[in-house]
Order: structure tokens, then C-alpha cells, then sequence
């Protein structure tokens, strides 16, 4: 016996030419009407008899529709007829989000996660409330101007347009403009190729050097320590790493194998070795340029945060001293430190003879980024708006740092390492052992400050360096980033850290 | 002797804090009062001495910059001093594009590639005035609502957010709503991961499939005839393609090898084969799961454009018959036929037991996709955008289908293949050889009409199929696509096509 139903017709309407099918239509339909309280919790529905004829579609179309929204929660299904249930679960995310609408321009939206948060497991302190100085996160408040959003705007208004594999024209044009402006390299647009960042590149490289040398695993000589974020991509390709050991100077171009055993790709970032924070010297470039053409080898220039330089002019670019027409440079780009991390945007600098290998296979890969993403930072270079935002965040940033530098002065203990550029510093910790060195960072944590560090950045591997072959002793101490913390967090996570380190004293 | 300058001072301020080194600052200023006018042709500049001394900076600054300059032709230098050239070349791209204004919501903009054009050598017709009746372009011209620009800017206000490397948790939730209501498919939105379109998902689960099976190249079963745009990837990468022979059911599970030959995983679109078009029966569907359990491969289901549908409602995905707990099915999604194929936006549909596996990988090699991207796609779809979209669209390809159909009504040759969905269709022309049909797109792009041979679809290798290991013989004719040509333009476009044909007849 079918319950009482308080419809004569139930308040949906289905249409055949409607992109979803006529019984999702219909629990799609039922499901709004009890989110809205039209249909109340307990209430019957009609039979699937009575709705099939008033809709004037098949019954089994009512049946579906009903047995998904049983499955579902929304409804209960009794000897005596379909009701409502008569307690909802609780609304999904899905149907909690705030649709877009034209009229509201800004939202304050949920909280995200940064890219450190989601790499890594939960720590102790609330993420809430907890003072984050964790590397690699920049500063983002400031970024959406008015050319910024400008440029979005008129982009989102012509989402037809596709571009060639190695992006747009317009935008190659507009970073080789910026890449003569900021790091004196002066090279053709051609030679540059739009990627989602420099791990998309890095991957690009990886397949292209590998059909070169018919397979085989590659063999790549990285920083030690190093950027770990970058290291893990050929691992998962199945190709060798090969630890080479960094000084003061950066990565050391004697310690790179020449024998049989030698790496087809140096990877390394000269202007900012993470995370110690070396500048590699002209005449160790030189040094390891030479290395490159004597043994048949690319170096990999992770060019990551070059445009942020406190202390002096940045060195040029690798690629600006190597060799026209016998280049060995292949720099990878990143805006993921001058502008945003989740923006997904970067690109290759290649030599002219890789040039057209590289889109080929990039032409049957894929460009991974989207033609209105290319569109959105094209118009925002050409309106000079990545210029503006550099030269503010410098300010900003170098402000912020002589604040880090002045609440890390006279530390209870460890040495703060010198910080010319970027956005993270080191404190090196002698005497600290790795158990310590963990048991450090919980404390912090704790305490309400997260930070990371400095042992992990050590490969785990054997070394190559200082002639033996041993596991390169890893220094213990933190890496601190101050590029995402408002100046008060940044002074008051300093205060914590001074605190702890006190406890910790002497060493 | 240095030539008279009109200019006490020259206009320009170089800023030490600014992004640009000193010489490079100096050099785009110069550049900007030429380009303006206010340095007129022939017009002498200061000495680099004095010029250096109002600027305060080194000679060798001023030196540098009028070189870039010379060397851009720019300026002249002569024993008289530095001029501005005489004969300016012309402006690049990048000078002359339009900077972004806060104030112009639209532009008309220039004209950009489509991928056909992109990935294909020129054809005789000029691009400009050529009807393009090529496959794979949808109509983008509508896209541009009130909702989807609502989105967009909503997305750009925020641009900080990150998000983990499985995409943003609000799209999948977002995704997983669509694929119940217009796929059947109910799955949790865990199991979904954001990509930047079915490319980039199909390279993810090569790169986890190879490591699961410890490095060797993975066998990857084809259909023949195919689409050669995914079936590029795996080559690239060293693994083995195995062409299966397709009927008008689509791809023959009979044909599968299941020897120590058999492959690791089968790419197919059962819901719209491409290119002959066959829906495949949920009875075959059935036996190709089962073929997968016993086999312990994987099926990779490219559901490219199953939302258009014109006759009977869409199969059910094909992950929607998977058996629960032993899922063999990966779905590969993309927005690139019902929003635009520029935007390089997809998703995975994964295996619950491959969740994991696949995520870490994501984590090491990066999520491509950029978070304002999925901003802006959760907002649209949560506004409804996207269901809007799709039924308007569906209406538009509708009528056009139905003049499509008319138009190729008793052609003077050929049958045209039933055509259920998508958009394209295939005109086979039997008795026709290679050379002929290369002839005849030839003599149709001369005409100025641009479409497709059918021939090429199929593989070059030899085809697992028949019983024999023979290469399969290719059908001749046209592949005609009808998405994304104004219906003026198409009825001319079939116009010329009939007019060829006869020239063509009697086959």
C-alpha cells in the first residue's frame, strides 16, 4: 500500500534534451526539494506508479531514481511506501559551496592547504592557529592588482583560443623580454618553451634525454644537500642520482665523475643552492661549463628565485655564459616563488639544437597548461604588471628579512648561514644529532611553530665527493622561511624559536 | 668627438631596487622614448660619460645599454657618437601587443591556432579564408557566459590557494556530482584526481603501471583504427603498442592476446569509438571486464565526449559495470569537447587500490594543473555553468548534426557512417587506394575545404585480430568534423565537398 503523499504532482520537471539522463534528472530534482525543506523529513513520496504517469516516464525511471536517493540517505523505502528520511546526513561540501555569481567579486573563501602542508603529515599544532615558517612559500596578498585581475578578466572572455605545443608566441616573446631584463640572458623566443612549472619541465627533459640514449636510465649528478622536491622525479622514472657534494660555492664541478660512470645531466640551481644558500662563482661556472662540453653532458639550471636578491646584483644566468651554438644549458623557470605556487607556471630555456626535439615531443605529450593560463600571463607581462610585483615584494621581503635577521641575532645557539636572496634561511645547529634534530622540530611544533629541518635536505645515497664514497655527514640545524608570515608572525615565531633554543642551550 | 645632444638630461630614473639590473633598466628606457617618439630618428644621444654622470652610475652601464641597443637596431653608432637609427625595424609582437586595462572587459584579439592547425603541416588554402571541417574542434564561441566569467574572476581575486596533489577536494566533489549525473557513475570523490586532460592522466598511469611492473616497457593494447593523439604517448616512452581490430561494436575482446604476450593495460573508448563511432554493447562491455580479471590488466576507458549524444541516451562509463573492490577500469575524463580544448582540464577516475599509488606518485611529479584553474572550474560547476553549457551546446550540435546529415544526403560517393554522437563523422570510401585519398584531401584543401583522411587512422604495425598477425587494411576516405564551423560555413563546406566528389565519381 502506497503512503499518503501530500502531491498531487510533485513540483520537478524533466527535460529529454538535458545533458543528464532522466533519472538523475529526477534525483537530482527530489534531493533540492528536500535540502530546501520542501519535501520534510518523514514525508511520503508518490508512488512510483502515480509520479511515472504525471511525468510520463518509464516507472523504472522513478525506481532508479528512488533507490539512489534510499542509497544515498535522503530517502527511506518501507513496506509502506518511500518517505523522506528522518534524519538527514549532513550537507556535503559539494552542495555547501557558494556558487559564483556575477555580482560578488571577492570571497573570503575556505582555508587551503600551502604545498608544505599537503607534503607532509599533520603536525601537533593546530595548522589554525600555528606560526608557519616553513620554506617555500611566498607571499601572495599582494598579488591580485588590478592589471592582475585585468588580465584575467579579458583572458577568461576568449576561452576558445589553443596555442602551439611549446605555448603561446605572444608569451615566449614576453619572457624572453624578461628573461633580458632580469638575468641578462639574451636569446630568442623560439628557444622557449611554456611549462607547468619546473618540475613539468624537468620531466620533459627526463623523456627527451632519455630517447636520446635509446632507454637506458640516466645517470644525473645533484646537489647534495639538495631540493628534494626536484630529486624525486627521476627516481620515479627509474633513472640514477648521483649525490654530489656542495661547499660555499655551490656544487663542486671536480667532484663530478668523468669516466664511464659520468652523469648525462648536472642538476643544480648556481644562483641559490637550496637550501644553503651558496652563489656559484663565474669561475666555478666556467669550470663546470667546460665539464659539460668535455664529457657530452647537460646541466639542468634550476633557476628558482633569482628576481628576489637582497645583497648585490644577481648573477646572470648560467645559460647567459654558455657557449652559442654549442650550448649545454638547459634552464628550467619557475613563477612559482615571484608570483604563486598553485599558479603552475614556468619555462624551458633550451639550446637551439634541442629545440626542435623537445617540441616534438612536447607536440605529442602535451602542453599541460591551459591556453587561458598562457592568455592571462601574457597580458599581465605586457602590461608591466609582473615588473610592479617584483620590485613590491622586494621591498617587502627585504624588509622582512632585516627583521629575521635582527630577531636571529645573538641566537642562544647555532649560526645563522648568510642569506644574499630568497625567502628561507638556514641556522645551523653543530653538535645536534638527527634524533635531536627531529625531537627540535616536534618541540617547535608543539610550541606552535613549524618549521623543517636542515638534515633531510642530505641525500641518504653515497656521495661523490672528497674522494671517498661514503654518505656525506648531513649538517643538523633549520630551514626557516619567512616569505608567507605577516611581519608580526614572523617577530613572534622568532620570540618561540629563541625560546626553545634557550632550552636547549648550550650545545 | 662626441655629436650635440638635445638633452640636458635624458628622461630616463633607474632604480636600484628595482627587478632589472642597471644597464638592462637604462636600455628599456631608451627603447620606450624611441618606440614613443620622444627620441626621434637620427637623433644624437649623450655621451655615455655625461649621460653616466647624471645617472650617477658606472660608464660601462651607459656602454652596455647602447650596445643592446646598437645591436637591436635600435641605434647607430658612428666616430660622431650614439644616434638614434634612421630606419626603425618594424615593432615585434611583444611591443606591439595590447597591455592588459582594467577598464576593457573584451577584446576581439588576434587570431590563434587551433590544435588541428597547430599540429598539422600547413595546407595549400590560406588558413584565413579556408573552411575547417577538420575533427576535434568543438564551438567555444558560447562558452563565455555571465557564470563562467563570474568564475573566473572569483578565481583570479584569490590567486594564493594551493592545492594537494590529487586537485582541488571541492572540484572532485564537483566532478564526482557530474559523473553520477551524467555518466551513472557513482563513485567517491576520493577516487577522482584533477588533470590537465586525458594526456596528462594517461602518462600518470603509465609512469605507476611501469614502476608496478619493475621498469620493462608495458604492452598497451590499441584499437585499430585509433586516435593517434594518445596513442603517441606511450611510443614516447619506450612501451609496446599492440592494434586490436575494432567492428561496428568497437574493439573485439576476443582479439585480446592472453598469452605471456598479453597486454598490461587496453586504451579504447567504448562509448564513442573513434574514429568509426561504434557504441560498445554493455555484453562486450562485460566480456572485456572479465578478460581484464583474468588477466590481471588494466582497462583505460577514454570517455572523450560522451555528454554529446544525439540518438538514446550515453552507456553507462564503462566504470560504472566495474566490480566493486576489484576494479580493472581507469577513466580517462577531459573538458576538452564540452568546455574548450585549450583549457587543458580533465580528471582520473581511479581504481580504489590504485588511489594511493597514484596520489604519492602526484606528490613527487607535481600536479600540473593551476589552482586557479580549479577554482575556476569548481565555481562553474557548482553555479550550474557547466549543466547550462552542456545542454545549450547539445542543442547547437544537434541542428548541426541535422545539417550535416542533409548535406551529405546521397552523396555522388561514399557512405556516410551512422553517427550517434561527437563531433565528427567518418565518410568511407570504398575502391579508393592511399594515394588516391591523399589526392583527394589535397584537392578538397586546394578548394579550400580542410578535413581529415580516414586512412591514416589506422596503425602501421601488424594488428592482433582475425587469427592472423597481418597489418590490417586501412579504409579510405574522410573524416569530417562539424563542432566548431558556424552552420553558414558548413553548408558551404559540404557544398564543395559534393561538388569534388562528383568530379571524383564514378568509384
Amino acid at each position: 500500500m502506497a503512503a499518503y503523499s501530500r502531491f498531487d504532482r510533485l513540483p520537478v520537471n524533466l527535460s529529454r534534451s538535458a545533458s543528464a539522463s532522466l533519472p538523475a534528472q529526477l534525483a537530482e530534482q527530489i534531493r533540492a526539494l528536500v535540502l530546501q525543506g520542501v519535501l520534510q523529513a518523514g514525508e511520503a513520496l508518490p508512488s512510483s506508479r502515480a509520479l511515472s504517469q504525471q511525468l510520463n516516464v518509464s516507472r523504472g525511471t522513478v525506481v532508479f531514481a528512488y533507490e539512489q536517493l534510499v542509497g544515498e540517505g535522503y530517502l527511506t523505502a518501507s513496506p509502506g511506501g518511500t518517505r523522506v528520511a528522518s534524519q538527514l546526513a549532513p550537507l556535503t561540501d559539494s552542495q555547501q559551496i557558494q556558487p559564483a555569481s556575477p555580482k560578488r567579486q571577492k570571497t573570503s573563501g575556505p582555508t587551503f592547504q600551502t604545498p608544505a602542508e599537503s607534503a607532509q603529515p599533520p603536525t601537533p599544532a593546530s595548522q589554525e592557529t600555528a606560526l608557519d615558517l616553513r620554506p617555500g612559500i611566498p607571499d601572495t596578498s599582494l598579488l591580485a592588482s588590478a592589471s592582475w585581475r585585468a588580465a584575467w578578466r579579458q583572458a577568461a572572455a576568449s576561452p576558445g583560443r589553443t596555442f602551439p605545443p611549446a605555448g603561446s608566441p605572444q608569451l615566449r616573446q614576453q619572457l624572453a623580454q624578461h628573461l633580458r631584463l632580469t638575468r641578462s640572458v639574451l636569446r630568442d623566443p623560439q628557444d622557449l618553451m611554456v611549462t607547468a612549472g619546473a618540475r613539468d619541465g624537468f620531466r620533459l627533459v627526463l623523456t627527451a634525454l632519455r630517447l636520446k640514449v635509446r632507454g637506458r636510465p640516466l645517470r644525473i649528478a645533484v646537489e647534495n644537500p639538495g631540493y628534494p622536491s626536484l630529486q624525486r622525479i627521476p627516481l620515479a622514472f627509474g633513472h640514477q642520482i648521483l649525490p654530489v657534494e656542495v661547499d660555499q660555492d655551490g656544487l663542486q664541478p671536480a667532484l663530478l665523475p668523468t669516466g664511464p660512470e659520468r652523469p648525462d645531466l648536472v642538476l643544480l640551481a648556481p644562483s641559490h643552492q637550496y637550501p644553503l644558500g651558496a652563489s656559484m662563482p663565474v669561475s666555478r661556472r666556467l669550470e663546470l661549463l667546460a665539464w659539460a662540453r668535455k664529457n657530452g653532458a647537460y646541466i639542468l639550471e634550476d633557476d628558482y628565485d633569482s628576481e628576489l636578491r637582497y645583497r648585490g646584483d644577481p648573477l646572470p644566468a648560467l645559460a647567459a655564459l654558455d657557449q652559442a651554438g654549442a650550448e649545454r644549458v638547459i634552464t628550467l623557470g619557475s613563477f612559482s616563488k615571484l608570483l604563486a605556487p598553485g599558479l603552475n607556471l614556468g619555462f624551458l630555456l633550451l639550446p637551439a639544437h634541442l629545440r626542435q626535439e623537445l617540441i616534438g615531443l612536447r607536440a605529442d605529450l602535451g602542453n599541460p597548461v591551459s591556453s587561458l593560463t598562457q592568455e592571462a600571463l601574457t597580458l599581465f607581462l605586457a602590461s608591466g604588471g609582473l615588473r610592479r610585483h617584483t620590485a613590491r615584494m622586494r621591498r617587502i621581503y627585504t624588509a622582512r628579512r632585516q627583521l629575521l635577521l635582527t630577531g636571529l641575532d645573538n641566537l642562544p645557539r647555532g649560526r645563522v648561514l648568510p642569506m644574499d636572496g630568497g625567502l628561507h634561511t638556514v641556522i645551523h645547529l653543530p653538535g645536534l644529532g638527527a634524533a635531536e634534530e627531529a625531537q627540535l622540530v616536534a618541540r617547535l611544533a608543539e610550541a606552535g611553530l613549524l618549521v623543517e629541518a636542515l638534515g633531510p635536505y642530505w641525500s641518504p645515497q653515497r656521495t661523490s665527493g672528497q674522494g671517498n664514497q661514503e654518505r656525506a655527514e648531513p649538517w643538523r640545524g633549520l630551514v626557516l622561511g619567512f616569505g608567507g608570515v605577516p611581519d608580526r608572525k614572523l617577530e613572534q615565531g622568532l620570540g618561540l624559536l629563541r625560546q626553545v633554543l634557550r632550552e636547549l642551550a648550550p650545545g
